[in-house]
């Protein structure tokens, strides 16, 4: 068994070291020399190309455009909107020069003094700023709109703790942003951005979530509410892992963006904004992943099917290479991503671990023998079961099976969530049982302050109002004032 | 007429404002409001998306992986290699702080004196020193190499004179980085990636490029050797449209990055790194376009085919959709992009004009009476030459047109270049000939100093030395001494 797979923590012993562990050993990403920031390596960044390409054409689908807005956002414009900046003014990386000059006392290089800038620029947390900015230039009547863009960028947030993926100094992510004449229809897209969010995460990563809307304490600094997709990983956390924000007309405000409606009036527009990140990343990585490694969705998996042979000398290795060939390329036109890994410098006990803590969904090995027999051994990464098969049509075989893997960890991850959630009456219970970690549905009286008395107690957060299930109305478990419906509470990453 | 069209700057009167205004009025980029950078506007950035496309794909095929590396680059990493250093230090984007707080006088938010970094972070010009320095924990063996890496990203050049896609302070761009064992293999892969991007500029741009070397003052700081990509523009200025560095072991020895050779001995890798940005789109703009707007290359345009209904009330709009939607369907089927533009707050004159502004390659115009006729009327960008057609199995002849167009577009740009390119063998003939603008011939000594004088007498530098073409050896047109081959010179973007 492989030294990097033999090494690797089990969930059961340190689930956070586990993580860390996997996304280093998996050859996904790794700290930088820049403090909080990542090194996305190619196998990462192969899974994130993957999801990056599907969102990109279910938004464009939606008639959403790409533009690309500037990286460096003037400080007064992040101070236009009161509550944006105080969202983001203490985890901002700050521009205030733009030359360094030799030092004069022979100390190598300094930053020149005289080349200071008039205003300082912020590298973008986020970009309502800079581009709402720019939409007052490009909206004017109605007919401009709507007008629907996204861009795929990098941002920084200057976080102090910081986790590889899950919350990193800088990350990658989309951002949309969309104007529109009417409160109800940038409601409509808030709404259906979210739930395109939760088609991807069901349908592409095999990861249940549940829609919902944010608390007033959870929401985007800037946003008259916050939609958002959560998820539960196995070790009980939840993830927030997309939002969508109606901005009502906060930004139009700010920075003065009307348009002339049908009746020739002046208004002021409406927006919404939404995002998902690397982040997702992280996700992907917790929520399937078993003490051998990674477990990938087949539909995000760079590589689907691994092919290993296993020979003593050159002349078996060439016999199987030859056999192996016209599978290689009838994989390869059904659409499967196929690796024949025949490298002569390491074992196929080695390939085999590799490979599983790599997550490819399916592998197969062949040796003389299997040959002569006509057949091959299968392994399905997802449950580790092995089997041998006739060679003939093993393509049909295999594209089926790959499916049954996307179905069957989705299958799993919703059985694990369904587990992981209870409802409860009250406050003492509440306590017991979020110890045990999941999903929590309590009732709660909706004000801030009930929530912060709960975070502060018990290190719970409210995930969000559900939009879907139980409305019955109750009383909050904490303070017995009405409630209109049930909300998730969890302990979040 | 439409108005933006009436209101473009003819070349023959002002070549630079002609190029200003087009980027504008064709909804490309615009200036933001950060000094020096652009916003990209949706159709400027499909443009660039299918650019991007196709280079990835290209890259892919010769076996380079993507990666992600940090935006932020310590100012000790920048200063590992003396050239390197020299070469970006004065056009450097420099965070020093991490949080912005209320100002206690008051007044708004300033940045927090107490956040100070303790080393400097730099907006990366380029990203050779922390690859390199990421580059040491992955490279051990020979079996490690080579190792083939690519990145898109944004990156940041202070510049002091920009132009919208030619020079701007921020960029979007890709930067191959490749390590390898032999000094061989790393010239070899240089060469592929230039070989690459002028295939690129060629196919899909419609632009011939002259390969060539740099010499030592064009050359990239910290390169051993730098080979370029050279594009004639209309208004006889050279444009360099891609580059790809030899860097030697300079990299390597700045991040101490060796590798065990197959003799088990240690030695120093060999890099070479290579780029195109945002640039191209510029060249692109430059290369075809004309006093009525744009001229796109087939290949790059987002929208391949408009059909623009000609009609007097909603029945004639209706029929005329009715008899047009075949024809979508089939050109879809062929991978034509299409727009069917009905919309009915613009007359057809007005859309007529938008689309050439905007540079679609072929336009359709149908009416009732064209119905009748079984007729349809087709007007090709590139030569603005108008013909009635048979509808019936049109959707072929499209196709042939569309790659009609590209040709001859190309065509057209190598007519320009060879008309613009003479050979001098006087130092005042060259004076005299550089005055008309183009690429001049001539014999060179090879010293930085003969090339300084020149480019302080005429404002042309050396282009490149061409790999390509007549290699007679001469002598130097200033200092008489003793040229290896003719190399090009050129006033220059």
């Amino acid at each position: 068994m492989a030294k990097e797979l033999k090494d690797l923590t089990k969930r059961s012993v340190n689930y956070s070291q586990w993580y860390n562990e996997l996304v280093v050993k998996a050859d996904l990403a790794e700290q930088s020399a820049v403090r909080g920031c990542m090194v996305i390596k190619p196998y990462g960044y192969a899974i994130w190309e993957k999801m990056q390409r599907e969102l990109d054409r279910m938004f464009k689908d939606t008639g959403v455009q790409n533009a690309y807005f500037p990286l460096l956002i003037p400080k007064s414009y992040l101070c236009r909107e009161a509550e944006h900046v105080e969202g983001f003014a203490k985890e901002c990386a700050i521009v205030t020069h733009y030359r360094l000059k030799n030092d004069p006392n022979g100390n190598g290089v300094i930053v020149d003094p005289e080349a200071r800038l008039e205003e300082e620029l912020i590298v973008r947390p986020t970009s309502e700023t800079i581009i709402w900015g720019t939409f007052k230039n490009w909206i004017h009547s109605y007919r401009d709109l709507p007008l629907l863009i996204n861009q795929w960028a990098n941002v920084m947030r200057w976080e102090m703790r910081t986790r590889m993926f899950l919350r990193t100094s800088e990350f990658l992510w989309q951002e949309g942003h969309c104007a529109h004449a009417t409160a109800e229809e940038s409601e409509a897209r808030t709404v259906q951005m979210i739930n395109l969010y939760a088609d991807f995460a069901e349908k592409m990563m095999a990861m249940p979530v549940i829609k919902g809307v944010k608390s007033a304490n959870e929401r985007f600094a800037g946003a008259v509410n916050t939609y958002t997709i959560e998820a539960m990983m196995q070790d009980g956390k939840a993830l927030q892992s997309g939002t969508s924000h109606n901005l009502g007309q906060n930004f139009a405000k700010a920075f003065d963006v009307t348009f002339v409606n049908k009746e020739n009036k002046p208004e002021y527009v409406w927006a919404n904004s939404w995002g998902v990140s690397t982040r997702l990343m992280g996700a992907l990585i917790m929520i399937h992943s078993d003490d051998n490694g990674l477990v990938l969705p087949p539909r995000l998996a760079p590589i689907q099917v691994v092919i290993v042979p296993i020979y003593k000398n050159d002349e078996q290795r060439e016999k199987i290479t030859d056999h192996v060939k016209p599978l290689l390329l009838k994989l390869k036109e059904l659409g499967i991503s196929v690796k024949y890994d025949d490298a002569d410098n390491r074992r196929p006990g080695f390939k085999f671990a590799d490979y599983e803590l790599k997550g490819v969904p399916v592998r197969l090995g062949i040796g003389v023998r299997d040959i002569d027999n006509g057949t091959v051994e299968i392994m399905r990464r997802d449950t580790l079961e092995k089997h041998d098969a006739p060679l003939d049509n093993i393509e049909e075989y295999i594209k089926n099976l790959l499916e049954e893997i996307q179905e069957n960890i989705y299958r799993k991850a919703l059985k694990h969530r369904e587990e992981m959630t209870r409802t409860v009456e009250t406050y003492d219970e509440f306590k017991k049982e979020i110890e045990k970690g999941g999903f929590i549905l309590a009732h709660w009286d909706g004000t801030p302050e009930t929530e912060d008395k709960i975070k502060e107690e018990t290190k719970a957060t409210i995930r969000c109002i559900p939009l879907e299930g139980d409305k019955t109305e109750g009383k909050c478990m904490v303070t017995g004032k009405p409630s209109a419906q049930r909300v998730i509470f969890a302990r979040n990453y």
